[in-house]
């Protein structure tokens, strides 16, 4: 029977150097900027956590299609972004609002498959649903 | 002058295939997983946040260093694992957690450098703090 090769994520880890000061300080601005990116790339948003260390900040936000993050460090004009997304979604549409906003003066980018599958390609039309990952919520998460 | 090069961060990039069933269907196993991981690596765990797809589950742990990170496909048994660690600590003691707990039958997994920032060597003694990150919280995250 012939198989048939499934990818079910794009990765984008991409290296910011030279960002836009304004930003990689302020909590506020890079959770607001995460979620403007998810809503760009028109990934649900199920829930976002951000955090503000001295210097610098966590933003992370789980998306129906998996997270994206971003960690700087503004001593260093550095931030650390990553764009998950599974499924038909688009992960550039968010790095393109992220990197507008943030203005980098020197990036280093690459997109990693995430998971990567071998069915045999009868199952294929069972697996439809590999593209569109169910964003069937549960009652509660755990905490 | 010289000039020196500084790494911020270490993400380890996990592709678990073969995972046992019991874990990647249970948000509460799976968080736990990821906390024990964090704590097994001696990070200072921040916050946490998991959801309950169907089926899958994410969660994404902030810890002071960065973040963990897992994304499970029960009907693949394929576990996406991310652990970005900056400073000194160790992210394969947190791998070495995760792995024994899921004993995927097939890992595919890379160590990326992150923030590779080239500083003039007399400044070095001022930047000692690069691998021990901060962790003063803020009063409150802004959600």
């Amino acid at each position: 029977m012939s198989r048939i090769k499934l990818t079910l994520g794009r990765h984008i880890v991409a290296e910011m150097y030279g960002c836009d000061d304004n930003y990689l300080s302020n909590p506020q601005l890079m959770e607001e900027l995460l979620l403007e990116a998810a809503r760009r790339a028109d990934l649900t948003i199920v829930a976002s956590k951000t955090h503000n260390f001295i210097p610098g900040v966590t933003s992370l936000v789980i998306v129906g299609e998996s997270h994206l993050a971003i960690h700087t460090w503004p001593e260093y004009g550095y931030a650390a972004v990553d764009i998950f997304v599974c499924g038909s979604k688009d992960p550039w549409r968010a790095y393109n609002v992220i990197y507008e906003k943030l203005k980098p003066e020197r990036v280093k980018v690459t997109e990693l498959k995430r998971g990567v599958i071998t069915l045999p390609r009868a199952s294929l039309t069972l697996n439809d649903e590999v593209t569109v990952r169910k964003t069937v919520l549960s009652a509660e998460p755990p905490r």
